[in-house]
């Protein structure tokens, strides 16, 4: 153990052929080390790059003997001389392939127990042991960069709204239990017995408050904490940047936005983003792309068959059309990786049947403007304008889904076009973003039976919805907004509601009696009666907007100590039992469920 | 309630001269209202500055009546027209003060209820007021200004280190209960039953492990959580700036705070801070200002009086100096402000008492080099001696503390030098900061018989000690740092043991046996097995700094929304009861304490 070391002069990834000759001190870890005897080459790595150092064969016995006792992660301090490399031995991949490091003497500064797995970016171990030795992990290139990219991707956001009036606010994490109250962490107070702070879902109160307060315009980058069930990508802990501006109409939130994205994509990757990004209403995209977070990094556009359906002679798309149904359909382009063959169709309508489709049907476009297999005979003088609606090209493939109801069409198909697009290799590269805008402010929960805020109780209603809302809330549309980047949804905002009277009908419509919303929202209904402004904000997810920039697929990836899908943390093996004292102290105690026999 | 309203131009604080005649619309607040019959006078707010905005005699009869139901703080649209002042009429103490507003139309996008109190930097009512209803204490000047002024600092902050290398990493917020446990805030785990998460008290453990994996250079500004007794200034939640370096040793990390509080101070308050600050051992701070964070303001420093203690007649002190105890003095110069009366002395001396003195003794300082009063009778052909000692002046007062214990006798005096400078008004104005190191490592619990980290745990010892430091733990000094600001503790950190033998060394000694540091810290030890780089790091208080930056002396002026000292929040009355299911599902059950009879 060093108390004292031999502290480094440059670091591994600093050194050029202009350092030639120059007396040096790097510190890093080994990477990499070749032994040829008497002669050692050692990569030596730290966070800036890796540097090779060369124990000559003219070297001290002593240091020899330092060499050979080396072993892969050890960290050392090397004293040595920069020699420019000969012409042939220069590496033009290595920022620092001009040059090497003789070294003069090598002090281990700790040592590297065996390892459990090799820091090798080539070589990706199972996630459980990545994340219980994540020190580790850290050490490889990909996550260093990844690591990186969400500081940068983070500074880049705080540089662009600091210079535009954003204050940066901190809104406290242990605040009281709202009636979403299923999904919140709850925090013991030791002092007041029986009772609990929650941890937020979000800083949504406090934000509106802070406008309340006349803040004008406030962001974080704030933790949210969420008590789900270990349900694919979800943390219990996540990272949103939370905003919200006063006096603005929702035009205003949306250019912020496309600003902030703007620049924070150029500047972090260099990347051009258009200077506004293209919105569908939630019908549209519904109606265009099956879904409401659509991937328009490729086409396959579905279209309304309804027509062309009650036309035909098919008589089950008939009665669902008949019976107010739909009938959609997309064409898939013909394609040298994937032949349409019966067994892919099936694994397409597998994927459909998921959202609720009863079948795929399907035809095939043939040469000359022709149809064939499948449904195709029941649209006997009907091809020519499913052709032209497609604009379909010999080989293509049309495929449909009908359904009674209009979301479960959408959303079927939907599932058809995700699978193709992928396994046809349609999708670009490259970063589409899109809005959603006009949502429905409410949803049926045929579980509940009742009507709940689709987005939350916060946000308003559109002007001409608003004198009539109770009549029929599934219509009501909100002035709501989505942020979509490559078919993953990264931000969800909202205008607010600013008036109490307003507010307290939209909770009475989610069931909640003015007496429970006065006990769990009081504080803002109180708030509301000292003159808010008209304000709205939004909160994109950061954890998966640096997923999507890092081409990653799990926000794991971009979480310096990230918790499994249990939501346990495997190396510090949190959540763990704790001492019966904390629990006296806590007034708790814990009440095991009953053992089944 | 509007759900269109005629949204702003421009703000409260951007209208010039340059403005005159433009078309324009603002939004804000009513912040005065003077009506003169037929003309109204109206200050409209917003974060921004304050416009006066004129509804004249040539007003239509509408507007005239918008005017006259105008309340206070009402949320207002004003649509108009920009009006140069006549030179006679401008305000130089408002930005603004060159133009005013004609109104043309007034549109009242919310109302305002009564206030509790009066939005009124001049008239600031009782805490508990302003945390109630802390949305209306955000809108006064002062509560504006010290928002601002914590988002410069933090922004200045991050723009220093990000420049210099240093990457923001989020740490998680719901780790494992460390045996410090005591003060845990826990989390009960749904999924796990009878298993806790517990908050951070600081993300200590994390950055070390993220040095493990190399990350060389670490900032955060991070939430903390300590679950204290209600004391002081204390939150259950706080913000601290984390930082960690590796392959450093002390003066790298002092010299990176130097950089950054100069830079800080610099950018936001125009304030120039000394490149480097004063540097005190623990031991020489305590001898010279009677404490480890001395208000470096005023000077007052202390005397070691031993020598001239042990030649003097008083038996009191040349007993407690025979017996290896101390006599310190310190001299108050002659003042205008404070008479040294009998009953000034003995507020000095209780001030003293409560850390231990039995007594203050006193001596003045006479003419022609004199000491009479007090104790002087004893220290007879010794004036010449006192007073050059203290450089002292006819009408100064020198005041003695004796006590067996160093620590008490420090501490004792250090509050008289306290008292002392503020009641003489001998504090500066200004800024001024030092560091103290050479720490003891280890402190004696007398309570729990044993010793325990002065620190904390992780702390380096310094080399000379390492040997040997089971033999005499009390002697061991560490390499810990604190940084002082006017008085008081601003920041706390040290260079970290990276070496597993040392650290399970240091477990023992504060009574941690290997088993019991192994299910606590085990990974922490298995992280160090994998070559840690040697490193170390400092946690300034966020909150602390901007508090003494505002010139305030409660960190509740510059947290948003701060809980009071009873740990709860007035304005949404957290911590709270919660619903019975809630619990249920948690698995959790409340032992609430048997009443007392």
């Amino acid at each position: 153990m060093a108390e004292h070391f031999s502290k480094r002069t440059a670091t591994c990834g600093s050194l050029t052929k202009a350092d030639d000759k120059k007396a040096v001190i790097l510190n890093g870890w080994v990477h990499r080390h070749r032994d040829h005897g008497m002669i050692h080459f050692i990569n030596l790595r730290d966070r800036y790059g890796i540097t090779q150092v060369i124990v000559d064969d003219d070297s001290s016995k002593e240091l020899q003997q330092v060499a050979l006792s080396l072993n892969l992660e050890d960290c050392i301090s090397v004293t040595g001389v920069v020699r420019a490399r000969p012409a042939s031995m220069v590496n033009p991949e290595m920022a620092t392939g001009e040059i090497e490091v003789k070294a003069e003497q090598i002090e281990i500064l700790s040592t590297c127990a065996p390892l459990p797995f090799q820091i090798d970016d080539g070589n990706v171990p199972r996630e459980e042991l990545r994340l219980k030795y994540r020190y580790l992990d850290l050490r490889t290139e990909g996550m260093k960069k990844r690591i990186k990219l969400r500081h940068d991707t983070v500074w880049a956001i705080r540089r662009y709204l600091s210079a535009r009036g954003f204050y940066e606010i901190e809104t406290p994490t242990m605040i009281k239990s709202t009636p979403e109250g299923a999904r919140d962490f709850l925090v013991p107070s030791r002092i007041h017995v029986g009772k609990f702070y929650a941890l937020p879902q979000s800083p949504q109160l406090f934000k509106q408050i802070l406008m309340v307060g006349g803040m004008d315009k406030y962001f974080q980058i704030a933790r949210c904490y969420r008590d789900e069930d270990a349900r694919g990508d979800r943390q219990p802990e996540f990272t949103q940047l939370d905003l919200e501006m006063s006096f603005v109409t929702r035009d205003d939130v949306l250019s912020t936005m496309e600003g902030l994205f703007g620049y924070v994509f150029k500047e972090v990757m260099d990347y051009d983003l258009p200077p506004t990004f293209r919105r569908f209403s939630y019908e549209e995209a519904m109606n265009t792309y099956g879904c409401d977070k659509p991937d328009l990094r490729f086409g396959l556009e579905l279209q309304d068959m309804n027509d062309l359906a009650s036309r035909s002679t098919f008589a089950t798309f008939k009665e669902i059309v008949a019976q107010g149904g739909h009938v959609k359909a997309l064409c898939a382009p013909h394609s040298e990786i994937v032949d349409f063959s019966r067994k892919y169709i099936t694994d397409l309508e597998n994927a459909a049947k998921v959202y609720g489709a009863h079948g795929l049907a399907w035809m095939k476009v043939g040469e000359n403007n022709t149809i064939n297999g499948g449904i195709s005979k029941f649209f006997e003088g009907l091809q020519g304008e499913i052709i032209d609606r497609f604009d379909a090209k010999e080989g293509d493939m049309i495929l449909f889904v009908a359904h009674k109801e209009w979301k479960k069409t959408c959303a079927s198909l939907s599932a058809v076009r995700s699978k193709l697009g992928k396994d046809l290799q349609l999708i670009r590269p490259g970063f589409e973003f899109c809005w959603i805008v006009d949502f429905p402010l409410f949803e049926y929960n045929e579980e509940r039976g009742q009507w709940e805020a689709a987005h939350h109780m916060f946000s308003m209603p559109q002007a001409e919805y608003i004198d009539t809302m109770e009549e029929d809330p599934g219509k009501v549309k909100g002035d709501l907004y989505d942020l979509v980047l490559n078919g993953y949804e990264v931000a969800s905002g909202s205008i607010r509601i600013h008036d109490v009277e307003l507010q307290k009908r939209i909770f009475r419509i989610c069931n909640f009696d003015d007496e429970t919303a006065q006990e769990r929202f009081g504080f803002l209904l109180t708030a509301f009666s000292f003159s808010p402004p008209p304000h709205g904000g939004i909160a994109p997810g950061i954890d998966r907007i640096v997923m999507i920039m890092a081409g990653e697929s799990s926000i794991h990836e971009v979480i310096a100590f990230p918790k499994n899908t249990a939501g346990i943390s495997p190396m510090d093996d949190s959540p763990s039992f704790v001492e019966e004292k904390q629990l006296e102290e806590l007034h708790l105690k814990i009440v095991y469920p009953e053992k089944k026999e």
